[in-house]
């Protein structure tokens, strides 16, 4: 009883009808139980990848809000071609999967009509976007929480606010200077989230489905995980847009909005945990602890 | 140079000679490369488990200290060769990998001489324990930093110290009463730190050596990621106490210390990023991004 005193001061949402106190507190099940369909959006197509790795799809949602410039040459090495029958080149355990063409110089794909150098795309300024506060402390930023469906820090002292680099962040693999990225060589956070990367790389969306078949690929031994001579790569059998693909093949995943009341629910349901199970309701959510939940449309 | 002033406040071991300053801070790999054999030590046999899990292998230094009872009940399934044909039978993307006896009723295993129910160990007195701080905030506890060559979280004002659930964090299932768990079922965080779970299960150790073998597996299909039927389960051939293995056969792997000057070092490294790659140099640390390095042992 006391830990539904203390909720109810932390939530400050319980409910006085006169005769008794009605404790709002939810568990994270009944809050998705309650969620109705207008809580769930379909992906934009136009800035949605699908990924055929060898007999298996992974769905990226791009982010060209917060990364304009990488996602347009993406987009445009996509519908050439270019990451059709490359491979993953590098698992690197609790790290990431990185995807490209593993031959370098004179043998290395061309890029055709895409940029070879674009300036990497850090962070953005606040202006009107809509954010979603998750509350609490953060170890990186000043504040975070979600931004059209992505997880974000920000800065009101700045004005800025970029994407974090949570389970599922797909990244702008590139050298030491800044302009030494194009997009031909993709990364996705496969561990722990690696949060120092973040305004030091540029994060152009997330996987929203089908992580699992980048996070299960053996690690390659050489150094950062990169496959070495002889080692099995997985084969990019073709990334394609989801616009560029026949209605009927595109992915029909539907993710939750992060704009919602109910997806506030959700995060105070994963914040103070009211299931059976919990001995104690911790009372704290770290950012990429708190998964944006997706589902087959209905 | 400005990052230089800024480093040399942050880290406040510039040195100054009188005729000039000698910037201290350092990259993670020349802190590496600076490090002596006696910042390396070698694993305990008595409290090392090593998994054959079909033909590869995964170390577990297990945490007396921090759960003697369910430790010692480990030791005595291990001992009675409870596991030895046993599988894993979960793999839950993004969280844990879980191996026990998929029987259950009247088909499970006998635990022999092992105690059915062992009440939670969650947090032990931090009385004498040494500590290294890892400084900066933390989302889920008051401080955090390393003991004993975990990552812990821990409480001044409690007195209280605990095992953080990061990567390869191994810890011992049950149900929802706290004397549930036994140590027949065991799991290991595959995927981001699920921090929510610290002071909630008993943590008794963490994976050393052979993590990616575990998260590498395939994921389960039913509900949390159990296997279902019909799904190849990867087999846990036997787990052996190290002290019990012949000495040519037990792992040859060392871990760095934590209560070292190089350690301190390293989170320093790890803390303020010297690397030229970083576009800035972040000038935070999560706990459970501050890896414990391993080596073999020369």
């Amino acid at each position: 009883m006391r830990w539904m005193v203390i909720l109810g001061l932390l939530l400050g949402t319980a409910v006085c009808s006169g005769e008794e106190a009605v404790p709002t507190a939810r568990t994270v099940a009944s809050v998705m139980a309650g969620s109705s369909d207008s809580d769930w959006r379909d992906l934009d197509p136009k800035r949605t990848l699908v990924m055929q790795l060898e007999s298996n799809q992974v769905v990226i949602e791009l982010a060209p809000d917060f990364a304009p410039n990488n996602v347009a040459n993406i987009l445009t090495l996509v519908r050439d071609g270019y990451f059709d029958g490359l491979f993953v080149i590098r698992s690197q355990d609790n790290y990431v999967a990185q995807w490209g063409d593993p031959a370098e110089g004179e043998h290395a794909r061309s890029l055709g009509k895409a940029k070879v150098k674009v300036m990497a795309e850090l962070e953005r300024d606040i202006d009107d976007l809509q954010f979603t506060r998750l509350g609490g402390d953060d170890v990186y930023a000043p504040e975070v929480g979600f931004a059209g469906g992505f997880p974000v820090g920000r800065d009101l002292v700045s004005g800025r606010v970029w994407l974090a680099h949570c389970y599922g962040a797909v990244g702008v693999g590139r050298d030491n200077e800044p302009d030494s990225g194009n997009g031909s060589s993709l990364y996705a956070v496969t561990g722990h989230a690696p949060r120092h990367l973040d305004r030091n790389i540029t994060v152009v969306g997330r996987v929203v489905a089908g992580m699992e078949h980048l996070t299960t690929l053996p690690r390659g031994s050489g150094e950062l995980g990169f496959y070495v001579e002889g080692e099995d790569m997985a084969e990019v059998e073709w990334i394609k847009v989801a616009a560029d693909l026949k209605p009927k093949d595109r992915p029909k995943v539907q993710v939750l909005r992060t704009d919602t009341a109910t997806f506030m629910s959700l995060i105070e349901a994963r914040r103070v945990r009211m299931e059976d199970w919990f001995l104690h309701p911790v009372g704290q959510l770290e950012l990429c602890s708190m998964p944006i939940p997706t589902r087959t449309r209905p």
